[in-house]
């Protein structure tokens, strides 16, 4: 194999591989899995339709069923557990059976849930299709589905066997698609590594061009990151709470309007430079910190304001994070670029401070 | 606190508490977690008028809410899941919530799994009240939904924060009930502890009068094989298995009956009668073992055969058991009294035989 492999401290470590080909897959579950073992892809129709082959030419050892499922956030379901289950008992499925996430998140942390509850838990394996997907929600084994109250409120930590990353799927990926995985890359970035700030900002010619060599090392880096992250704290105790950086704001966002309208991207694009100016008037933050993270976001194409919006209402929203205890508003902050703490103490009207800065 | 303490093996140890008190919970709880935590009590109407009072007295340091479930299996659905988590939202839950599973197996199964699964999984502590969910369900972590497809074909391997079981809630468990736990407790006895089978037989007349001295006995020595098997196995690989002795003929028969008209216990007592004259066949078992494991059933008021019965329909249903690997049924026969084996070459010819055997 080429590419690059990265280990997941974890209850259960797996291996991260970075640029591999999707062909060679079946090579690499021979070495984990017994001949003839039951693989279940689980995939959507426009994945499916560009890389269903390519994956499937390399599992000539195992027996393989295809499960289709339609493309869309709403599929992140219970019912939709309920229909993968019924579809996987038909093919004759068992407790020895593996999945094969094959598309983007909603993909992975669909199979994922599945995987982890049918039969008390199968084997997966997550192959993320998109930017967002390979270094973000394919790395750390939370898979979820939504319920109207919230989104991922059911769900699990469960661990892959492995994350097969072939970059060349990266080709065929929306340019809207490719903004919501370099929103969290350059969150990466400002979270945990200065230097690769500096990366994307030196190339950010080629990010825009969509050059693959790049991409590559783009990909890598960002990736690496989350690994480091989740492998400190699977379970969400602490360093990995880092990860939600941009994302309480940004949440609030997308809740805001309903999920429509606006991309997770911009909703942490826009949402990591409202937690800037709250660093900023704490002092965390300079103000040339500021607006070098606004001049990348805003040449890589990514929004850094939006238009009539509530701030009492977004302040509100915020209310129904995950992360928050007892009320209490937990927010992701950074003491300078490439360095973030998490901060229990926020008050609603510096929040609501931060909101005015980017609502125009 | 009386009684005995027993701590569980497992990825996360946990304790079980046999002979506890519900009022006392409380004052365990506040050596666990912090004041003011949020308890979600999830019980059903007829547990929770008999019960709720006396757990909620000793539970005052905390904020305490209280979901009432409808009565029956059919309630282990993932619909039920989903109303959960819109009924904990409103309650204000958040990821420091703990719940409370006070009632029998259906119960411990669905609010286990609701809290594996609730933001990714919160704390939950089995609080059992009939014979079988403390013997059995309440400890091994196991917890699950039913699908059209199967029973507990949905769930989890999820650790309770604890176990508690309050012996004094088994004297209003309907006898029905009762033969329930009772099936599995001389499944335990047979399957691995013989000097527990003499006790159950020498006591047999103070079980059938209901003696509540002796219960206490029987559900600690009960409970006591049950955390043995599941600390050197917590997953499933191996000794586990032995779990399913009778049930895999059992599981069969309450299929066959849509679950209706046949209990959990009297399928699991005919299982293990038809799963001995296998074992006779064998010549695992003696005859003399095969007329003592009935003459003890029979005593106990299970039943040791079935009228009108389809073989070939029973052997089929078989079929579909999770434990099966590739066609392979897998099961469990013990090798004298007291001591059980997993089979992994079984025959359908003889597996027919024993079906025969207990079809009058």
């Amino acid at each position: 194999m080429q590419g690059q492999r990265i280990d997941v401290v974890s209850e259960k470590p797996y291996p991260v591989f970075l640029g591999a080909k999707l062909e060679e897959l079946g090579e690499y579950l021979r070495t984990r899995l017994v001949e003839g073992t039951h693989l279940i892809i689980i995939t959507n129709p426009t994945v499916g339709e560009l890389y269903l082959d390519s994956l499937q030419k390399g599992l000539k050892d195992f027996r393989v069923s295809t499960i289709i499922v339609p493309q869309g956030e709403e599929e992140k379901s219970l019912d939709r557990i309920s229909e993968l289950t019924s579809e996987a008992i038909k093919l004759g499925a068992d407790r020895k059976s593996v999945v094969l996430a094959l598309g983007g998140g909603v993909i992975g942390d669909l199979a994922g849930l599945f995987a982890s509850l049918f039969m008390r838990g199968i084997p997966y394996v997550q192959i993320p299709t998109t930017l967002l997907a390979m270094v973000d929600s394919s790395i750390g084994g939370k898979v979820a589905v939504n319920h109207p109250a919230g989104k991922n409120l059911i769900g699990d930590f469960y661990p892959p066997l492995a994350v097969w990353s072939d970059f060349s799927t990266l080709e065929t990926l929306p340019w809207e698609e490719m903004l919501n995985g370099l929103a969290e890359t350059v969150k990466h970035a400002l979270i945990a590594d200065e230097s690769f700030l500096s990366f994307i900002e030196e190339n950010q010619e080629r990010v825009c061009q969509r050059d693959m060599d790049l991409y590559k090392e783009l990909t890598a880096r960002s990736s690496a990151v989350k690994v480091k992250l989740v492998s400190e704290d699977e379970k969400e105790q602490g360093k990995r709470m880092l990860l939600n950086y941009g994302h309480s704001f940004g949440h609030a966002l997308e809740a805001e309007a309903s999920y429509k309208g606006i991309t997770h991207g911009q909703g942490v694009s826009i949402g990591m430079v409202a937690a800037s100016y709250l660093a900023l008037e704490r002092g965390m933050l300079t103000i040339a910190d500021v607006a070098r993270t606004i001049k990348l976001l805003k040449v890589l194409g990514l929004p850094v304001e939006i238009a009539q919006k509530e701030p009492q209402k977004l302040l509100e929203l915020m209310g129904a994070d995950k992360k928050n205890h007892q009320g209490q508003k937990v927010l992701v902050l950074l003491k300078g670029l490439g360095q973030a703490i998490v901060v229990r103490d926020a008050q609603d009207e510096e929040i609501y401070r931060a909101w005015k800065k980017v609502i125009v």
